[in-house]
């Protein structure tokens, strides 16, 4: 059995603890963990804007705080986010995410992230299989 | 793109919101999804004590709210469980759960859940081909 706390990773594990421009992201569970899965909690700056495709993963995400809205680029419908929504990219879907007030996202990724991604110029992660090489 | 809004789900999709004794579950992603996880925000009872073994699926559990104790029976370890506190059963750990509080939680199964199992008598779920069987 795995037990952490997030404030404990925050001050203590911070290579658990991921941010890019306007994102930062605390890694729960990582690939290393042996789940098939991984588990952030993410949060994304009031007034930001993000444009992401997930091509090797489907993603799911919960919001727990705040609100913003979710383009879908394939339909151009526009979703609000707000606490107990959840999108999930099940087509690897291109989107746009906005924060309106700071987000705090629950995050699922299939495959499991291994935390040392970066997102490429086209907001997808590589693969699993090429992050390691 | 999936969207789903937790008060809709609970409103009107109650095919999607299981209970049993003192817990009720709301399965925001299904297997039927086919995002290769399971995602729910469950809810056990205060003062009730649950007795569980995922024989057959990994799962994660993200406390957003109340206060518990989760008891390790391979090892007798006992962990608080307050917000922030993730616990991971990567070896299909047979474990207690305690509510202290009303206890919010963020899961996820892998392989997901289809919403049909019930807790069998030693704490588990099916396996996925033996539940469709």
């Amino acid at each position: 059995m795995i037990v952490r706390d997030f404030e404990d990773i925050v001050k203590n594990q911070r290579n658990r603890v991921v941010s890019d421009a306007q994102w930062t992201s605390v890694r729960m569970l990582l690939a290393e963990d042996g789940m098939g899965f991984s588990f952030h909690i993410t949060f994304l700056d009031a007034g930001s804007e993000h444009t992401f495709e997930y091509k090797n993963h489907f993603e799911s995400v919960y919001c727990l705080q705040g609100t913003g809205s979710i383009t879908d680029l394939a339909t151009g419908d526009t979703h609000d986010i707000r606490p107990g929504v959840m999108y999930a990219l099940d087509k690897h879907d291109r989107h746009i995410l906005r924060a309106k007030d700071e987000l705090v996202m629950a995050c699922c990724f299939n495959p499991p992230v291994t935390g040392t991604e970066v997102h490429r110029q086209d907001g997808s992660y590589a693969a699993p299989e090429s992050v390691e090489a």
